[in-house]
């Protein structure tokens, strides 16, 4: 890997030149000191994508949640913790010429996390009260100055797939949505196979299903097409 | 640590012919097919103490939710997820003469994990109705027949480290408390060394900051000179 690594560095890939931010893995939102909540997300599919774009040369910052996956070769890794920190260091990583957001971010999180250990009181139980987290996709998709010139959601859905994931590319506004099925039957979450449908301008592709690496080649290679 | 479990195996430890139950890790409880809560927790120490015992001798059942520390060898390793399911894989490892519940179990369980992912919807946030959690510790310490003869629990406090600890010994009923604090400033959760307080019928003991190995060792040599 690091040597795919200092040989895309050297090669003249198509993605030469090019930056790209890529987010992975899940967010972890404190409840307190112990406890927290968190998504389901092994970052395999974040990472195939940060390495496959970096084998047609571009320049990746991978802003990635506490993930299971080890940590890509040759590109810039930025590690946080909470969807407030990813959107920071997503930010900071602009201007970037394509964006995928591969993470899975927590849509909420606890308005006011404990600094002590919630207790178990004889009354019961907690009360947590919820705020939403900042929309990532959504507020770099609508940027007015500065917007990468592609930016690709991921769309994790366990019904109604293609037709989430179309209404998600017009709400969100971003260029594309790869949507994936996560039912617990079908072995994708935390698997190393992936099945999508990826949801463009032009309409909804289904890809067969294939390995990570393999759905994460294909897309960068849609990627340096698009950026031309 | 192979080659000590094979010589644990062969050796006639103190522990030898007797049976522990160790819990260790978070357990995690889902809210949906893509969100869970969770406690944070290594599993370092539990897995150090579960090394521990079968150093000594002990016929280990390691008790495990989904932790970040390998799984100790030369031990009968039962894999669960949520705090229900570790009930039940700890009362089916009994009879045992020991059993150390170094687990971070949740308190709490969302009552109805949706089948569905929740979706955001425009009036905003989820609504969650939590329900108690079986407290394994004491339901095992309160067991009227073929309790351990022994039982230890952990506590992990963020404050009043000792007197929490001896309240929860007494409101549990379970022998020994092994306290300590995992207040962030600490570095203990999820790090190598613990500081813990050993609270049992005789009174508290507080024992210098030391590595997880350590502590395990003298907890194991503890345990075999309880069982005598």
């Amino acid at each position: 890997d690091l040597f795919r690594a200092i040989t895309a560095a050297l090669a003249d890939g198509p993605l030469k030149g090019r930056r790209v931010l890529v987010t992975s893995g899940p967010t972890h939102e404190p409840i307190d000191p112990v406890r927290y909540i968190a998504n389901r997300s092994s970052g395999r599919q974040g990472t195939a994508i940060a390495e496959a774009l970096r084998d047609l040369g571009a320049e990746v910052t991978f802003v990635t949640g506490p993930a299971d996956a080890a940590r890509p070769q040759g590109v810039r890794v930025v590690e946080v913790e909470t969807a407030m920190q990813m959107r920071e260091a997503a930010l900071a990583a602009l201007p970037a010429d394509a964006a995928v957001f591969t993470a899975a971010v927590a849509d909420w999180r606890v308005a006011q996390p404990s600094d002590q250990k919630i207790k178990k009181s004889p009354d019961g139980l907690p009360m947590l009260d919820f705020v939403e987290n900042p929309d990532i996709l959504a507020e770099i998709s609508q940027m007015k100055q500065g917007r990468p010139a592609l930016v690709v959601g991921f769309a994790a859905e366990t019904q109604e797939v293609e037709a989430n994931a179309i209404r998600k590319r017009t709400r969100k506004g971003c260029d594309w949505v790869v949507a994936n099925d996560v039912s617990p039957g079908t072995g994708i979450m935390g698997g190393t196979e992936n099945a999508v449908v990826v949801v463009t301008e032009a309409g909804a592709e289904t890809w067969e299903r294939m390995g990570k690496g393999e759905v994460a080649r294909r897309l960068a290679q849609r990627v340096a097409e698009a950026l031309g």
